[in-house]
């Protein structure tokens, strides 16, 4: 076998090097579908215009729907030497339906053609993608409801610092994925402004109907300036800003699930079906899954900072290092959508481990600050003194060897007389988590009217998502 | 001069290195004025609240307002013994009003504090980049409106491609900065909410009321859930973002100046107030302010990164990692801030060669499109036809040496027989500007028109934000 | 044509979810030959330790070629079930050859046995890209010598500043690209370390011999710590981003390049085998190869930025997140080769445009530090004297709209009186770098001298190249 | 206290806008000490060239040891119309010593100066970086001396998968640290040439002895092109990159190290030196310290970014936008000498947990590997058949409850009739580390051998860079 990698081939043929480092056709396949649908709109427009005739509009459609199922039926054979889908799809129209083909480019330039072609592409995915979240912050939800008084330790430093409940750990995310959604949502309603018409950068003096082509798309609206439709990729760094974020989420989480999971936190139970065993010992559950969720991260950042630097310093209006801007996309948004699956699925089987849970949220004197408070609310100090009072019952405890709760009560008095029994109802866990009912508190009552705020927000969001879906929009 | 660096003073000391990393009061003082107006807030509501007395809050509000007074002045003495700023002021507050001092972290924690404060100070930062957007918009569109009929290249590969205007051109960057001023206001949107009250992770048993110190410190409402609350930073990510997606747009600008500037170019004139000269050659004008600019989106890139390769993978809810957000925000968001400045002086000084940009804009048969386009629309041949034809006609007036509007129609006759005179009238650079009448496109007429609508839009947006300035929430 | 993008697949089974996520036999085919080459070696060596048999080690040898000559020859069927490329090969070699085949894993894991295969990768890359930057820094070279005394303008902040040469241009990038290879060189060497026989983490019982695996695979040490060898991916991070500091020094060439080929400029002529044309403007010459190289830094940095981040907060020794290590690097260091492919060959086709280069380093007085040290040698004057008067003199010049070499004398004299008409000595630009002579200067005969030496290292380098091509370890 | 924050400043003045992003004093008077030491060398070698005269050259070295002491005393006036620190030392030379002042600028420019003194701090940085890395790397050989024998758990996936030695565990990190050190070393001996002596970028024609300033500031050789000397930045983006992997190296070790210190795991205790307690909880010790390490990497890889979006695409020579290099890299460097500092202060008070780790090393039938290896070794079997029987046993020992040594021989032979009680030798954590005897195994005695050889190394190291330090190299 040849240790020669690639530089071999291009040391030889300059036209091997070019045809390697200019074509797309490798990638922008992808964007088979929205490219037909876009020419399919500009040919319908054009008819309505005047600018060409309904006769040559049709057959124009009617190839273009050909060409569609002899690419989704996998019968379309891509050419290099075509560069790009929109070469390899107007010769294939060529082919079928003759001189009416080379009708459908007036008034269009690849440059407007590609811009529309990729936000369509962008957007889709954007819809892909809040379908996914919303099906994760359900999954959470569904859990933060069942486990709403699931006792836990809430964590510092992975430090216990105060019990917390399960369900309001996982109600975290559900605010986190929430916002993540929201911000995919502002990046799909900014770039839906359509560049077709831009033509080349100056748009054109044939009199098109932009709005016309515009709303067959499902855009809000033409973009407003030629230039700025052809030579701007910003909404797509910012759907990949936004995936990062989300990623960054689901990082965050990820960890978490890797660090409950080992032999030593024990506090959930991952289902088989998104871990590995391992032959030799059978028992063992590897959270992999989780790990690449956390990977991914990386991935989607790298593809971010790719574009990002591509974009930099450029000037308008098209620069061909534009079409460097597909396939970090194309890579970038699909690996969050695994990641989002992924995750949902983790979630939907993952199995908290009560007992375990409990115990650790009660280590490390975790009721202190409901004793300071306590102190505060009860005998009327300062919190400063009260947190310096409660610090010297903590350190005799942890002399003692005995948790709060289970310190006799004059040893509490001997560092402030004027304790009662009556403290000892806020030095459990439960009485911590059930007391905190201020608003957005870990309180199980707290969490589960949350809990099922979501559920009736979310079950309304999914009503109107499969409404959308049905929508012609959705029929590109 | 020693060339020790850093090296010698940590070797012999932990406390010194323990001090040197954890300590963050260098860069946190600049949380002050948030860091007050969160604590009066807190005050007020403590006493509504009946959790401490009307008289405690007064003494507590009035030592803040003191302290404000202080540091204001410059006669306040920060203290690295006390880390953070939290501590610095409530030390001295301390000092000037006793022990009631000690009540105001009541049902607060550092975490929710700290939060809050950044909160605020990302907030204003984007209340004060919004102004600045508008006032580089404003500088673009009087110019676009200036130079609506003033004819320069459209450029493709820095290739001379179609006509346009000048002002057209600066219209597309007020299309981009209208969308970076659409994000960070959807950013500022979403991060509106309020962690007070979030305490150290779990919500607090004291009866406070989170509405009304939401509403005191302009929130739109509490936090919903107080893990997220202490725990998330994607608001200070999302910012981050934005800023570099803005700041991508201001180096392709500023990229565009600098070229446009060599000697080679001589499209545009900068003022002596954003260049820099030379001794030596005193008729220089170096573009540095542009080229700062330019590099200033890598100062803010990077920052974006280190704050998401620092949040990646952090357990819930508060880790130590987490006081390494504020330096880059601290740093990244008034570095957008200074090259916004910049670039709206460069704006409003420039002064476009129009005798260069008109020359330059007939370069390399530029109104090839025209011509082509004229024979679809004339001839009534198909795109591509044309296409082809006018590639010949171009071939030979290369060969004869002159431009396509200097043809001799015999020349053109011979590639293209039915070509008449007629279609002169579309093969000069004013022509085929004024032609492109599509919307969005870069007739002069349409380029008067956006201006125009985007004047008043703006005048409204300055009017409101001027009003806004005079609300309660400004003066914090 | 479906709208649904891989939302809807995931949704219905999390098997398919794992799979997607969690298989890697979709890229990790790309170790094969590495794969086959270690399992090899190791066969070899547990052979002649004694742990298997003579016997079953030829079986598995011979097996191994087969499979070896199956893939190369696109017989092989790769499995998504079997996961990833160990286990492929594995489970053909057990077809192949039976239980034998079940004795090759012993002392071994897949730990160490990825590690190995991917540092084979990568340094077979790293000895791809040494021999295609050694290619281009002949053609700059060539160039170089070519162009000693070809006058350019030497340019700070795109204006124009002192004259230079092209070839000193030129060779300006062999030594950037000298610093490149030489880091790729030293990155090679230090991955240089043969991790197999580190097992899963912790070493073996079997009495192997890790000496003889490492020499077999050209590996100049076996690795020092098994935890180390197994979980540590710096060499691959080192790569990256040696390879995104080339990239860099290629945008930096790239930019000048598409600049230089604006209409403005003319400084150099692209050959049309890395330049597009346009059907429409045949004399069009759009630098897309330049632009694409520019484009690329970014990829290769953004590649760089998801690999740190994976690794970024992984406790040791192996997690999954790890397998997200080798897409970035299978798609950088191509990208990269490719970079320099296409760089070697505008390079070797570049025509400099000698009459127009010489016209731009005469504009804007560049000659007027040569002024400026006249004035200091002949005439005595301190240095920031020296360049006072010579700035009143270029503001004389200015005024009389002549260049520094027509002044007349008097006019000269006007300003500073001990001025003799030896000075325009120093006035054109061929005085100007031919006075460049002090080390590493731009004088012709200094550019002649440094790329006559550069050629006979080259010279020498590439004779050891193809020497080296033919040792034992280019028969992997 | 005021809103405001930057905008309203800069909107009324385009002077104080271009001072703020002009002005680099603020942060390049970090290059004192380099800047004088250069100058010194520079005006040496213009006296004994004859360029001036030694007594010329007598008062400016005089005179830059007087300013060298006012700034080492803090009894310099910086002065931000002076722009640089360049300016600001001649311009006080200029009070002091008066015309003589004015020649020191003969033969040199702010382009060559700058990328001079820069390069010498950056070898000072990575100097003082090299004594660091050594001290931890002494620290972690101390400890995995100490703790040869210490059994821990080897973990893949957070589980788990085969006992290790701390000590071993211990001298994974020495590898990596070693590696880096050696990264940077390779960066020193690849940035030691010196760009004095390319003037602005053309060299110059005053008869200079660049080979006596280079050998007077510790270069190994002028650099060799004028326009690569001041043009490139590579050394500092090398260094960015290697203390990127550096850091990153750092943050594994510090995520283990807080995983380390939670309840759940209490692998080790760290020292108050470097946790923060609470005073509510005084027995708490929250890991800040190695938190902060953890975070750092993210500060660190941020700030390679910046200069790499940065230098992408900048045509040569000198363009402002380098200016924006220090700032990352006086950021980053002292970033990274922190968190060296506190990891070598942490790894020296470390305690592992002796009887913990121990105790988790058997979890999890963390021997089945070697039982496995028994019936390769002992019976015969092919491993992957080994491997099918262990994982049987391993089953049935979870069913029974037992750990794999406490299993009774005849639930063992029921599933391998074979086996017989030797096999109980290696299901020990004891006998398992103690088998691994490969070359870099985790065996008691490889790793003592291992740190002893790396003691005697580090020894021999630290007496080489104590008499380095003594060199006149050092006295800058």
């Amino acid at each position: 076998m040849s240790n020669r990698m690639w530089g071999g081939r291009f040391s030889e043929s300059p036209d091997a090097i070019m045809e390697e480092i200019n074509a797309s056709i490798d990638f922008d396949r992808a964007l088979a579908s929205q490219d037909i649908a876009g020419s399919k709109a500009h040919a319908e427009m054009l008819a309505k215009a005047g600018i060409i005739s309904t006769e040559d509009a049709r057959k124009i459609i009617d190839g273009l729907d050909q060409i569609a199922a002899e690419i989704e039926e996998g019968r379309f054979t891509f050419s290099r030497n075509l560069e790009d889908i929109h070469m390899n799809v107007e010769a294939r129209l060529a082919e079928l339906i003759g001189d009416a083909a080379g009708r459908l480019h007036t008034a269009r330039s690849r440059n407007d053609q590609v811009a529309t072609d990729f936000r369509l592409w962008v957007r889709d995915a954007l819809d892909d993608l809040d379908r996914q979240i919303l099906a994760l912050m359900k999954a959470l939800v569904t859990k933060a409801a069942k486990h709403a008084g699931t006792v836990m330790p809430g964590f510092t430093h992975l430090q216990s610092a105060q019990p917390v409940t399960f369900g309001h750990h996982m109600l975290a995310y559900v605010e986190m994925f929430a916002r993540d959604r929201s911000r995919f949502r502002d990046c799909r309603a900014r770039l839906n402004e359509c560049p077709l018409g831009a033509a080349a950068l100056a748009g054109t003096a044939f009199p098109i109907d932009r709005k016309m082509t515009a709303a067959a798309l499902g855009f809000d609206r033409p973009a407003a300036n030629s230039l700025d439709a052809v030579s701007d990729r910003d909404f797509a760094m910012e759907a990949l800003s936004d995936a990062s974020i989300c990623a960054i989420h689901l990082s965050r989480f990820a960890e978490e699930i890797v660090i409950w999971s080992s032999a030593q936190f024990r506090f959930v139970k991952l289902s088989d079906k998104f871990t590995t065993g391992s032959s030799i010992m059978p028992q063992k559950r590897n959270p992999d899954a989780a790990e690449l969720v956390r990977a991914k991260a990386g991935r989607i950042i790298g593809a971010m900072n790719a574009l990002m630097v591509v974009m930099k310093g450029l000037p308008l209006a098209y620069s061909k290092d534009m079409q460097e801007d597909k396939e970090q996309v194309f890579d970038a948004l699909p690996s969050l959508s695994l990641s989002l699956a992924a995750m949902a699925g983790m979630v939907a089987d993952l199995q908290p481990n009560e007992a375990r849970l409990r115990e650790a949220a009660g280590i490390g004197f975790s009721t202190a600050t409901d004793l300071a408070d306590w102190l505060v609310r009860e005998a009327g100090l300062p919190f400063r003194e009260a947190h310096h009072i409660t610090g010297r019952i903590v350190a005799e405890a942890e002399a003692l060897d005995v948790d709060l709760g289970e310190m006799p009560i004059e040893a509490l008095r001997k560092v402030y007389p004027k304790l009662d029994a009556s403290v000892f109802d806020v030095l459990s866990v439960d009485a911590s988590v059930a007391s905190r009912v201020s608003e957005g508190g870990t309180a199980p009552d707290n969490v589960r009217q949350r809990a099922s705020e979501w559920q009736a927000r979310l079950a309304e969001e999914e009503a109107l998502a499969k409404a959308t879906a049905l929508s012609p929009e959705g029929s590109l």
